[in-house]
């Protein structure tokens, strides 16, 4: 894959996966297609049937050469992946994960916003009041291959898991979200706990301070990762850019998300900012069997993600006109979803956000 | 130390430590005292002067035989550690931990409720609404002495912390939340990853249905964390105990207090169930070097936590006499020191304390 932002013309590869994943991305395609037609752009998708069915059959949630098959993509539209009776370490460990590494998609960024139409459960917490992006480090860290057990089913038993992080793997994340915030006009909260015993975590507030000399025009703080947790629920409004290691992130994305009152309609983008590879952009809801099939999913978060991919394409006036789409069927419509109270179906949801789009 | 469950003399060492825990280490003390002469109990108390200022004068947070001082007394109350200047993994791996570790004190317990009085940054939660308890492990898991650094300075420099988990350290702390929830006549839930690449959560979680089955008068499910930190605000009331491992105990813990309101009167016991060795509590909050020595400090914190102290050393009924009167004060009287919003000093809100203690 080569650099494209400047094209019109993208490729796209489509994995709806299990559940609603194929509810959701049905509806982010027709989002893509009505602004591909304002924007004088063209998509080409190819639907790849990888998932938990695929795995039931074939005995693998991707073909052996899944990686190769999407490397020729500019992008990739990943709906859920996840089935009860597959475990989840296989079904992610088998296509989730192998995407995000192999592809070196080293940033997850993760945009909440309190939109109006759509309550914080937080009592002071009204739209505009929260804006803020989680940069989750996406490859390395807590997160890895490098584990195990000793002794099973012995009284000695014991398992470990060895958190790896790197000069590079760390300098890269952070310069990302330092550059993020300076475009935002922002700044840079950085989650740590170097208080705590973990060695990774001193060596992590080292390169911080590093990187934040780089970009000496962008304010920045961190704070220890049990405190920042509770920061994100008493002063949410005072964070911009939060930057974190892979499960820090992970835990404080999708905190961050409940906080909005939008963990159903959360967006996230893997990214590979160089584009030596496709990035992929999925919604964070998982496949939601309980109410799979009965065509009732909130496809926003499909939809928010197709509007990041929209933006990591190089067309962010494409992006912000969904953005700003979602934002007004929110405020000045009552068609909802039944997550969010209403009884529309995801078609009809679609449609609204279809009008406004114009 | 000996079972003194039933005695009614207890040896009490003190850690006032520093900033503010010099301030509300004393107004536990008198609380205890008055409690005491009520129950008919009689404490003797011992206090050591371990702190960042002796660490700044003799190099050493503790003296060598820290722990071997400490052995004979029957509990340790400790009120806060950390000073500007001296680096956080200087203070707390000089004192906290080594205690935490030496004295096995495998159980972290953190009580959380939403008191009338003390608004719930949430808009639905209300008094009575919140009423759970963190079980953290605390001296295996995530938090390690194996792990450091190579390569310093060079790009490809990298730092690794290796998490272990034993069947011993993981099932003890369960058997105690299961012990617990059953006393409770609640529930468990139990905090894992095992979705995500940490070899370690997939063994927790096998570890938790081994000891459900040995409780089977218990109810219990599991969430992983990500979600469970998203569900403590978007529906803290469906939690009775959380039993978590040490990082995620450690951040529910905050994460759940800032959800009731109180986070800066959370208390904590750091328990050896056995009694092998002394337990220790302490409120959760720091030093708070900004507020230190003008005698406005919350001592509420370390209250509960001396409550926490009664309770471990088999005086039930002094404990909930003292949690009672913490409820009563903040419902009834409109005395509060300035973190939640009075102008009351430590003195004149353990003043108050005492009064409605009777
Ligand atoms: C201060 C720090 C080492 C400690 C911990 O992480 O255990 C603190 O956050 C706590 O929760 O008691
Ligand atoms: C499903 C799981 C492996 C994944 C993660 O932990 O990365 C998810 O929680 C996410 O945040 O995308």
């Amino acid at each position: 894959m080569t650099n494209r932002r400047t094209t019109t013309h993208h490729s796209i590869a489509l994995i709806p996966g299990d559940g609603i994943g194929n509810e959701v991305i049905p509806a982010a395609r027709r989002v893509l297609d009505t602004v591909a037609a304002r924007h004088g752009l063209g998509f080409t998708y190819e639907t790849y049937d990888w998932s938990c069915e695929r795995y039931a059959d074939l005995g693998a949630m991707m073909p052996d050469d899944g990686l190769d098959q999407l490397r020729g993509h500019d992008a990739i539209l990943l709906g859920a992946v996840g089935y009860p009776g597959v475990p989840d370490h296989v079904s992610l460990w088998g296509l989730l994960i192998p995407i995000r590494r192999g592809f070196q998609q080293y940033v997850n960024l993760r945009p909440i916003r309190v939109f109006e139409g759509v309550p914080s459960p937080l009592r002071g917490a009204g739209p505009g009041d929260v804006d803020l992006v989680v940069v989750r480090e996406n490859v390395e860290g807590e997160y890895g291959e490098i584990g195990g057990r000793l002794g099973r089913g012995l009284p000695e038993e014991m398992a470990v898991q060895e958190a790896v992080f790197t000069r590079k793997g760390v300098t890269r994340v952070l310069d990302y979200a330092f550059s993020l915030a300076e475009r935002r006009g922002g700044h840079v909260t950085s989650a740590t706990k170097s208080n705590g015993i973990i060695h990774t975590m001193p060596f992590w507030d080292e390169l911080v301070a590093e990187r934040a000399a780089a970009h000496p025009e962008v304010a920045w703080d961190q704070e220890h990762i049990d405190a920042l947790a509770a920061k994100f629920v008493l002063d949410p409004r005072r964070f911009d850019v939060v930057v974190a290691s892979n499960l820090f992130g992970d835990i404080l994305s999708d905190l961050a998300a409940a906080v909005a009152g939008s963990i159903g309609i959360a967006p996230a983008a893997n990214l590979n900012p160089e584009r030596d590879f496709p990035s992929m952009f999925e919604p964070v809801h998982g496949s939601a069997p309980d109410i799979a099939g009965r065509g009732i999913a909130n496809p926003l978060g499909a939809i928010w993600s197709a509007a990041m991919m929209l933006d990591h394409l190089g067309h962010p006036e494409a992006a912000a006109r969904v953005t700003d789409a979602i934002a007004t069927v929110l405020a000045k419509t009552p068609v909802r979803t039944p997550d969010l109270g209403g009884t529309a179906t995801t078609e009809e949801f679609t449609d609204a956000l279809l009008e406004v789009l114009g």
